[in-house]
């Protein structure tokens, strides 16, 4: 699906063609730090203090983390119940007993990868990085299996530039529109197969290699497509020490933003991954 | 403790005084988009894309949340076991069973609030602001149940400037070199009454009412200082909607720079606070 003359041809196109919406571009192709400056400075252009009351404006990218929310295994949903109340002990605190890949969540190397790294060995640095939301929603609606593949990024590339360096790119979908009908989401036919989209693997590595992002982003249950067996994108992401988001949240929020994405991801020892809250600063 | 007379005498002091430290006082004042834009024109100053490759410095202000770490409740450790390997299925997940107040974790208002909200309706935007570290760690060497009190504001004001609007107030007492040593941490009598620094009620309203700042945060197990009986902290705080963050790492590194503070709290449904990355961007 994607060679490397593919690879090369989206660069190439790149550097060829002068094209429209220069400001993204170059707010992008800064990377982290430069993106952080033209932030500033747009919010010096609309206002700055004015603008959310002198805040920075914080979009959520993350479900709630509940009991009945959609999992990849049906049976695996997250239990809690009450340790403490304030009615009977005058303050309240919850027992949480769940398995980590659950939620708006993080996989990190050793999810896959034996040797791979776990959450508390993870560089807090590379859970910081501008957003790069591709959206991929109508090709989704056609084909539910569909994957955000070279053609895409291509697309992406041609109207906002080259993808920065320490990016963390999202796959847009539409599927967090599913988030509260659990059986929608997961999308399982009478094989219980399931059915979503997901991140191409050699799209995943050319990004990973080309363009040396630090993550991905997905609002489905996994970063492969739903149908996946042999699970590509997630050898590719993780095999390769990067990490991927599953269930991201309000993707659409963002779309076409300058946002600094951070993942929030408690430093859960030995993890594998874990919940997550994820927010966008635009 | 702090009358309305000793609140009103350090806003006072600030405005008379023209004190050194402008860059910094600049920084804080304006408050979060101000202080991003600063921030941004610091990279530049300083190199910007050559400092740290053109990346924002990502600082940890996390601890690992694991099975032996310091608990308030000395039996109420996290628990975690394997649920799937990559030896034995392919893949690695582990399942937790914890409390929610346990590791760098947040306290929400339904802690200590019947009617106080809890984790998954908390307003993500108060979750992020810029860092004011207040130092009291000689205090907290003399005396293990010192509290960060309005003098240490004052002192505070006096070098800085005015404690900006939506900041997130972090009391470094120096405790969190003590992590590694669960009971030097807890640092229980033989009554079991336990004795680390904290903050002073009064002195937290001051700061909610007169400051307006987001949430706190101590390197400590408690926002009370160890011996509190009436836990009068909490009760300002989070009877006042705000937030605090408890065992806070890593202070020491961004005491004096311009930083700013995501707190990545998951969205625990029904949650009275939980487990959480607490990141600073510099």
């Amino acid at each position: 699906m994607c060679s490397p003359k593919v690879m090369h041809c989206v660069q190439e196109r790149v550097q060829r063609e002068g094209l429209p919406g220069m400001s993204r571009r170059s707010f992008l192709q800064l990377g982290a730090a430069g993106a952080l400056g033209a932030l500033a400075a747009s919010l010096v252009k609309t206002g700055g203090v004015a603008r959310a009351n002198g805040k920075l404006k914080v979009i959520d990218l993350s479900h709630v983390f509940g009991t009945k929310i959609p999992t990849y295994l049906p049976d695996e949903k997250p239990k809690r119940e009450d340790f403490v109340t304030v009615e009977r002990d005058g303050f309240y605190i919850q027992r949480w007993i769940y398995t980590e890949h659950a939620g708006t969540h993080v996989d990190i190397p050793a999810h896959f990868i034996g040797d791979g790294k776990t959450v508390d060995e993870y560089p807090a640095e590379l859970l910081v990085g501008p957003a790069v939301v591709i959206d991929i929603s109508e090709k989704a609606e056609r084909e539910a299996d569909a994957t955000l593949d070279m053609r895409d990024v291509e697309a992406w590339e041609r109207k906002n530039g080259k993808i920065p360096e320490g990016a963390i790119v999202f796959m847009y979908s539409g599927w967090d529109a599913r988030w509260d009908d659990p059986i929608a989401f997961r999308n399982a036919d009478a094989s219980d197969v399931q059915h979503y989209p997901g991140f191409d693997a050699e799209t995943a590595t050319f990004l990973i290699e080309e363009r040396k992002v630090n993550g991905f982003g997905v609002d489905t249950l996994s970063l492969d497509f739903g149908a996946s067996t042999t699970f590509d994108a997630h050898y590719a992401i993780l095999g390769r020490g990067k990490f991927g988001v599953e269930n991201v949240a309000n993707l659409k929020q963002i779309m076409g933003k300058e946002a600094m994405v951070v993942v929030g991801l408690p430093r859960w020892e030995k993890g594998s991954g874990g919940p997550a809250r994820v927010l966008a600063l635009v």
